[in-house]
């Protein structure tokens, strides 16, 4: 008979501690292979509890294969050679931790805002997608993602940024660079890729990892120069003409359509538009996508939902031109898709549902207020600094005059506990006439822009032996 | 005045309802820029709510950029041109329907039993991992995963699967065909993958995308011939030795040393072992991992957590030997995550606190009986039938004796609401000397098993004239 301690104060209901006991009994040995079980009804009595409770514990053990059920005589022990026990754990290895050190003034531009995040209506749109009678969304589902959400997201493009395509033009990917993988699969044709210069690094590694000769091809006022593009001989553009990360630099029309131009030329010739971040716009009409401009099928789109919602999400996608879209159903439908179908599903009705919109207007009237704070603090540098791409976007440059020695100013910004990324750190190749720093503002709060400009001027006029004020 | 008619009846909020009014009076260009709106004491008044009320919804407006504040003055509407205005929907389009004919008794062997998903445990952990003091979780974390996670798997695959590894050999993707992507930048060396004949198409679909040269190496009673292997001149083997797919071998103890032999020959061999669905075991003691037994590091371990949990869910990893693993770091650690990082947290809370060795332990006593009843009721073949591959997994091998038209036996299948994989489908090359079938069970009831099997036995007889019951 067993005796099982039963402690009815525990929160733990009383045939999960029947079903541990046992359980663990029988992982030890205790109860070895074979054994019979009492009777519910006999162990029942014995401790003093209903017989359904103990039918309870001995359902859960014969479910997860504990016990055997043998008809008219009992439950026995099963051999425990096919039970998994993942309980004995391994010695805890250490984790080479990475460099945590933490920067109070961390104005390098990676990551969104997160005070604002709608968390409540999230958890409510996940638990409707967890609704038990929804098995179907568990199961494999189409590669270049479900309907519902490629349909919400051609809406949003198109409301937002002028996009013109069909849903199925549209493929989602768990990130920016398992789309370029895709991509770099759709393109047979030896590509090379002209670049703007300086440019996102994360595509420039995406496409050196993929050996795409690259052409670093410079930009003026209005974004990457279209004659030395042609001259490059590259046959893909990769431009960001919403917001040039990380000049800021936003592509006006009549570059654009030079751009257009130059695509139209050859039949190989591509244009990526990465509009990463065109959702923040804080002056000026938004101009509408190159892609709704173009109507020769010649510029793939590329977006994704880690500014507008969060790094976390793992959302991103890609619209095809027909050309590229054929090719992709020909070769590459079998991929599975990359992003979880009730992720999908979440998304999908928090685009439906306009929660997204809300979502977007608060977090553009935030960034654009913490944009003119960060602004209106950098006034005490008067006329020492030049502050560029302040228009749009989650970063603004800023040019120092009378610096010399960046090296130095950079180690004594760390010292001081201020974090900033150099623009020369983003050049492919060659340097920028004169360095300059992005300072992202998405996840400080107004107090550390505040105590972080005048940092920053202490550190600045003791480089410069500046005495202003 | 606003005159907003306010129901006090509906469950929506009044101040939700005075918010919506104003701001779809925005929209429309009713009340238009620069309007000042009344002070909320006066609308209060006005509508007969408390001002708490419409200073509630005034806020709604402010924070999401429909009315701007000038102090003292009051609340002014903004200019639409910023505002996101996503409800002009795009005519409705018709997404070309797939094929998504139903069959009744469908064997196809992919997809996993969703009824007894641990769907309360899952939400429970959805919630938690959404906690709003989690916003470090929606940043961008760890190429390679969270350490948490990896950990939790490593202890996983230590204890079912004697991998010996240390977490950081663990590289997290969604999905095995984007692992596979990454394995393809980390073997730079112009690779020829050998593959057993038949295969795991999906594998060999994404090597022969990536232009892999493939060498298709035929099979006996205990898998992979190494000597074929040998002669091949491939550099790669690809596996699947616990459960071979889809003639479900196990490779025995003494092929798998000579395999391992074959690897330690030369310096740039590696085995790739994919281990799909090991956790379903029927009969005898489990054969550990290959890479357990490995000591040279020239196995590269791949699983997933597609049938143990769902495909949905979108979690695979990869454990790299460190000749590998040094090369991933040097060289594509800059590839973002593609598993979302909620996903992240909610999986390896699953796995840290016991549910997913509950969950595989209910599902493999519940696989177990599936597979049992199915070759029950197959017992109506008698002597017409041979089964193999049915001591593990989710499908089983079934020969039928005496018929000659497969495609006659196919096509009067479907008819009959029967749909079942054909082993040659699986071939690269060349044809089995007797064509078999896979019947998968994971999402068939028991009901739809017996009744499957006997509208098959139907079938059967009346192609082959058989009239033995």
């Amino acid at each position: 008979m067993l005796t099982i301690g039963i402690d009815t104060k525990k929160k733990e209901p009383i045939y999960e501690q029947i079903y541990k006991y046992i359980r663990d009994e029988i992982k030890q040995g205790t109860l070895s292979c074979g054994t019979k079980l009492p009777s519910s009804r006999k162990l029942a009595e014995h401790l003093d509890v209903s017989r359904n409770t103990v039918d309870l514990a001995y359902g859960q053990l014969l479910s997860e294969g504990y016990v055997e059920s043998q008809p008219k005589k009992g439950y026995y022990v099963s051999a425990m050679d096919d039970i998994f026990d993942f309980e004995v754990e391994l010695p805890q290895e250490e984790e080479a931790l990475e460099d945590v050190s933490c920067y109070p003034y961390d104005f390098t531009s990676s990551g969104v805002d997160m005070a604002h995040f709608p968390y409540n209506t999230w958890r409510k749109l996940m638990r409707e997608a967890l609704m038990d009678d929804n098995s179907e969304l568990f199961q494999t589902g189409k590669s270049s993602g479900d309907y519902k959400l490629r349909e919400a997201i051609r809406n949003y493009l198109h409301q937002s940024r002028g996009v013109v395509c069909t849903s199925s033009q549209i493929i989602l990917g768990s990130g920016m660079e398992y789309l370029l993988l895709l991509l770099s699969q759709i393109l047979e044709f030896p590509y090379t890729v002209g670049m703007e210069n300086p440019t996102y690094m994360q595509a420039y590694r995406v496409f050196s990892q993929l050996h795409f000769p690259i052409k670093a091809i410079s930009m003026d006022d209005h974004g990457m120069k279209v004659e030395e593009l042609r001259r490059s001989g590259a046959q893909i553009a990769y431009v960001t003409p919403s917001h040039q990360y990380p000049t800021g630099i936003v592509m006006p029309i009549s570059r654009r359509s030079s751009l257009l131009a130059w695509a139209r030329e050859k039949e190989e010739r591509y244009i990526i538009e990465d509009d990463y971040d065109s959702e923040f716009r804080y002056q000026g009409k938004p101009i509408p996508s190159l892609q709704g401009n173009d109507k020769n099928g010649k510029v793939i789109y590329m977006g994704t939902f880690s500014k507008a919602i969060a790094p976390a999400i793992r959302v991103s996608y890609m619209v095809l031109p027909q050309t590229l879209l054929k090719v992709y159903n020909e070769k590459l439908s079998f991929y599975s898709c990359t992003v979880s179908r009730i992720d999908q599903a979440i998304l999908s009705e928090f685009l439906k549902k306009g929660h997204f919109e809300r979502h977007l207007n608060r977090m553009r009237a935030l960034y654009k207020s913490k944009n003119q704070f960060l602004i209106q603090q950098l006034k005490i540098f008067g006329k020492n600094i030049k502050i560029m791409g302040s228009s749009a976007g989650l970063h603004i440059l800023v040019e120092f005059q009378g610096l010399k020695d960046h090296r130095k100013f950079q180690d004594l910004l760390l010292k001081n506990g201020i974090k900033m990324q150099a623009i020369s750190n983003y050049y492919i190749e060659g340097k920028p006439e004169k360095e300059c720093y992005i300072l992202g503002f998405a996840r400080l709060k107004e107090s550390q822009i505040a105590e972080g400009i005048l940092q920053l001027k202490e550190v600045y006029d003791e480089l410069t032996g500046n005495r202003e004020k």
